[in-house]
């Protein structure tokens, strides 16, 4: 059974430390639960007793029948353990604690081993709208005075914060933007429940299209990734909004909370790989989240701009260019056929320039465009610009726009620089379309459609079962930087391409080994008491084929002199390989989400132009290909100005492999394959240097 | 005497066509020009005479005793002319046309050699706060009504705007954002008056803080440098929409307007030079205008975050981050300043959070943070985050907060992450103050801010006369690619450095030569007759010592027989240089700007990362070095990972002197220098391969 179903549907809840005022934060607790649309009983408890907002108050929970399933809590903190004490005996499973300032010692001992499952402490509470408010957010009390009669097409939305005032306060602005909501859950400490529980049970309950998330940190990052793929599977996207992106912003949610923000990188790759859309501003929020709910139809990489005014129609073009929107010129055609309703000064082409005229007209012309253009292949989404400004506008067209909406296959946006009367914007979302104020709120929508579209068919397509990883070779292997035989199996378990070479114990031996792998040839000392070659005078750099045989007297001498007590294993004769493409490879261990494969230009260019990129393993070879293509530098890997194209077959398959190391290998805390010389197509990769850090074995600690 | 005189301050006006209804266009042309500032008399003319809004009506404008200065003119287009006609036989000298359709030939032919000048057609007209309002736009109308008694501190803001339909869309949405404007200028078709003249005369007139242009194409692009250089000059900040940054926004703005959107690359280039502040939104705009409205007092590299809030501190600073300001971590004496006013639970460093109970208790802790930031030198700007949504929060702490803003030697932002209450933002305007409703907002403001403040003290620090070009040296070049000699004697003339080089006629010569410059050298063929070097065999390269005369007598043997009445002037003898860090340097001609030097890395990196640069001539070697500074590969040459810093006095001296080139060679279109190689500090800087060529001289063209 869901965990969370006492806090969704009890059987009864109990208000303790309620007030009589509900204009005070407790009478007002008191008043949201009653006249939210959780039909059971709410329970009023005061020490006091008496009546409180028209109801007999109990004054402790061991006093009501039956006692209450769940209960809200909002007395001062140091009384608060004591409560939870008597919630606990009165049988209660589930409390939400509002109060801040609580010892937590205290509450963890008052819960015991009861069960009893809570929110907080120092939460806001939460309100589901087809149930219980929980909560006293002023907002809400906004919300349940109003009073709206039909449901409006398209998806609801959850919103998910660990802020409580950050949450309700983007509910308010959702509702003044005419989102539907689902429920606001805010959670505070997370002492007890955190915000992936109830993601996972909005997930559960499948009544949210899509759920809106504000992070300062996860409680648990390393869960993130199976609930966002529980999310991926029923296709309800994620959006998040995750502070710590700079220095400052992480300081301040470090002081702030009890979370680590984590390593933004890290949110960053795993955010990606779930389709996870990450925002940063409350409009690019609520644009994208207002997007999807009403707008399930797919990708949308080319868009008509439909506009009253040629400036406001370039700007439009500009700034969804700017989000990689296509909006492309139509077909002669299709110009043809849109001409008719368009007026000799207009433009038929893409962005359409309707002109004025054909909304002071009543709009009729407008409307047969967007009818043209909704059954036109040429385009995936209509940006229809026009002043909103006059209450009525959108009711007179209605008529029109309600079966242009009911029909619609594809998403249809309206825009009005001239600051929109919500009138109009309500009427759109009452027909199922979605008003903006700003360009770049049209931009951040149509951007998150076309990304989750991509992203759930890439999901969908996918192999459904992963390989489980292979069985690690480093178990063993001591904490510190792996010796050049212990990195060199490791590699060649993971079948990781490197130089041909070989362990000599001779002259000749060396020749031979040398003769067949081709010259030049490196040649390297091999001792375990030798930690700096170099400097032993044990190394000997592009040696032909008539100086291998002296080449190896010389780093055996040098080596012996160095080190007269030195055991020797032998010399490594290694081939020098032709220069390629340079390129990084590296694991890299996140505290909160594990293992990460890292992939970057070589040389300076990693560092000068940040050019580097991260993803969890697994990796198949196909979403290794969608990563180096994410590189900066990635054209010249896919052969640019009639450069040949790198091997990017091989190159996949190598970081596909290095993906299965960090999965299986869970001691080797980093590895850097640097430089990896790429070579042209069909002629592979090879990992020229490398370098394996184990630590300890996960599990052990961090 | 100022040309637009006569449209701002003219003896009388006349509305032609003149309507009774002021709901309808022309009827609010005229109320509009009565209600406005305007002191002086505005005639009403309509052909059938009568009474119109109160007062008998002219039926011509020859009607009129002592005539009309200024003529509104919204009759429909075909009448224009005839109107017009009339008009300057009264002796109007100015008319603002806000008719379309309008027969452009023969409006000039009304016109003749009698000196009206006009606005439009098809313009919005415009708006004078202080004086005429000559448009029916109806958000001025409303501003009419509003009456504020007091004016607020800060300077003026005016839009100066292409688009009508924007122009005043823009003025409606900054009135609701408190701010104080002195005029709204739409230019619409440019017949005659463009942009670019109003902004010059509100420059002249002084009385504009903050210019706000929307531009879709400038008329005449190379007279934009003259008035942002004034504005520059007085220390004005011009805040820019342009369209056309994508190419589907171009194409709108071309078939909008009669204006070319010009490269963007080229706007771009020159709004950098004369420090104008572009932008891609309206938020943004609003945003950078109230800033630069509100707080004229420096550069804001560094803010503190103050809010009630920690997870929107948190927010704040990653947006600010982003936007390149600064939260650093104030000093632990500030902390401990701060810490008296703040709970034990919030947090003193940065971002402050002061809690939700500093604003609970009326706000005084707050405002003495605030005066405490505002007296350190740790930060140039402080950001509060604070709920604004009850109205009265701000009034109730004038008191406190006025005094704050009185003294203010920082800007102080007001942020509300709940929506805030218009009166809020109101009482923080009055204050001297500027609430924001988005986080985005508040980095825009601080960016412009940061922006506005570096470029004044670095265009006040700037040479303040730039030295005459210098006399060409191209003059007489026939138009196409130069050759060799044509080539060298242009670089040499502006001192661009090239590798050691002599032309030799015999063996004993180029191997004298050679010795004097160093080995490895490249031997090339001089012949006027002879294209295509290496396919004649002509070219030899990398040549040691040993081998210069024997490959001198190769070349020329090869030469003779692939060509055997070519006229041989000789052989080049050129030092083959060692490689340095790669670099290209050019010029291209923008038809609407005139030359541009492009600065870009070398190589493939060049194109795959678009690392390219580009400034107008003259550019000063401080200048080069902010333009070398910008590119993406910049580190590079700065030196970065240890790796020798490139000698960037050398390559700056090259660009400053390739852009006196650029400025001189009026006839020279293209030049590639390409590769340059950088080598280390105080070895200088060589232009490898150069190609340049010759186009019409300028005035000959386009």
């Amino acid at each position: 059974m869901d965990v969370l179903s006492s806090f969704f549907t009890p059987a009864s809840i109990a208000v303790v430390g309620a007030a009589d005022d509900p204009s005070k934060l407790r009478g007002k607790l008191l008043k949201l639960a009653k006249d939210s649309a959780y039909p059971g009983v709410v329970h009023a408890v005061h020490p006091r007793g008496g009546t409180i907002q028209g109801q007999a108050a109990y004054t402790s929970l061991s006093e009501i029948p039956g006692g209450a399933e769940l209960v809200l809590v909002a007395t001062p903190g140091a009384t608060v353990p004591g409560v939870v004490r008597e919630a606990v005996a009165a049988g209660a499973k589930a409390a939400v604690i509002l109060s801040s300032g609580v010892d937590m010692a205290d509450l963890t001992d008052a819960i015991g081993d009861s069960g009893l499952r809570y929110m907080g402490p120092n939460t806001e509470g939460y309100f589901d709208l087809a149930g219980i408010a929980s909560t006293f957010a002023a907002v809400v009390e906004e919300a349940l005075s109003q009073n709206r009669a039909a449901p409006r097409p398209g998806r609801k939305v959850s919103i998910v914060s660990q802020s409580g005032g950050l949450g309700f306060c983007l509910f308010g602005r959702g509702l003044s933007e005419n989102l539907d909501f689902q429920s606001v859950i805010t959670t505070g400490n997370e002492g007890d429940l955190e915000s992936l529980d109830f993601v996972d049970h909005l997930l559960d309950q499948g009544e949210s299209g899509v759920i809106v998330m504000f992070i300062e940190g996860l409680k648990n990052p390393a869960r993130f990734a199976s609930v966002a793929a529980k999310a991926a599977d029923k296709g309800v996207p994620i959006v998040v909004m995750k502070v710590g992106r700079s220095e400052a912003g992480q300081r301040a949610a470090v002081s702030h909370t009890a979370h680590l923000t984590g390593a933004d990188t890290a949110y960053d790759a795993v955010f990606d790989r779930y389709g996870v859309i990450r925002v940063f501003d409350m409009e690019e929020m609520l644009a994208a989240a207002a997007a999807l709910a009403r707008f399930p139809q797919g990708r949308v990489a080319r868009a008509a701009v439909v506009s009253t005014s040629g400036g406001a129609g370039a700007w439009a073009a500009d700034l969804l260019g700017a989000a990689s929107i296509d909006v492309p010129v139509l077909s002669s055609q299709l110009q043809a056929s849109l001409q008719e309703f368009i007026p000799e000064f207009g433009s038929p082409a893409n962005p359409v320039d309707v002109t004025a005229q054909a909304v002071e007209a009543g709009g009729r012309p407008l409307v047969k465009v967007l009818e043209r253009l909704q059954h036109s292949d040429e385009i995936d989404a209509i940006v229809v610009n026009m002043g909103l400004h006059k209450p009525g506008r959108v009711k007179a067209l209605a008529d029109l726009l309600g079966p242009l909406y009911a029909g619609a296959t594809k998403p249809i946006l309206f825009h009005s620089h001239i600051l929109p009367h919500p009138e109009n914007m309500a009427a759109l979302a009452e027909l199922g379309g979605q008003g903006f104020a700003s360009f770049r709120g049209c931009a951040s929508a149509l951007s998150a459609l076309n990304k989750h579209a991509a992203f759930l068919a890439d999901w969908k397509a996918r192999a459904p079962v992963l390989a489980p990883a292979a069985a690690a070779v480093c178990n063993d292997i001591a904490p510190g930087i792996l010796n050049e035989l212990q990195t060199r199996l490791l590699l060649s378990a993971y079948s990781i391409p490197v130089p041909a070479n070989a362990l000599v114990s001779d002259r000749a031996a060396a020749l031979a080994q040398a003769r067949g792998m081709g010259f030049p040839v490196v040649l390297k000392i091999q001792s375990p008491d030798i930690a700096h070659k170099t400097e032993a005078g044990g190394v000997a750099l592009n040696i032909g084929e008539s100086d291998v045989e002296a080449a190896f007297d010389r780093i055996m001498a040098s080596a012996i002199a160095y080190a007269p007590d030195a055991r020797i294993e032998g010399v490594l004769v290694q081939k020098m390989m032709p220069k390629g493409h340079e390129i990084v490879i590296g694991i890299t261990r996140d505290p909160d989400f594990g293992p990460l494969v890292m992939l970057g230009s070589g040389g300076i260019y990693l560092e000068v132009l940040k050019d580097v990129v991260f993803a969890p393993p697994p990796i198949s070879t196909e979403a290794a290909k969608t990563l180096i293509g994410r590189l900066k530098t990635a054209p010249i890997l896919e052969g640019v100005r009639g450069e040949a194209a790198g091997d990017l077959d091989a190159l996949a398959a190598l970081i596909s492999r290095v993906a299965d190391l960090a999965r299986a290998e869970d001691n080797i805390d980093q590895l850097d394959l640097n430089p990896v010389f790429v070579y042209p197509a069909g002629e592979g990769v090879v990992a020229v240097d490398a370098l394996a850090v184990a630590g300890q074995p996960v599990g052990g600690g961090h």
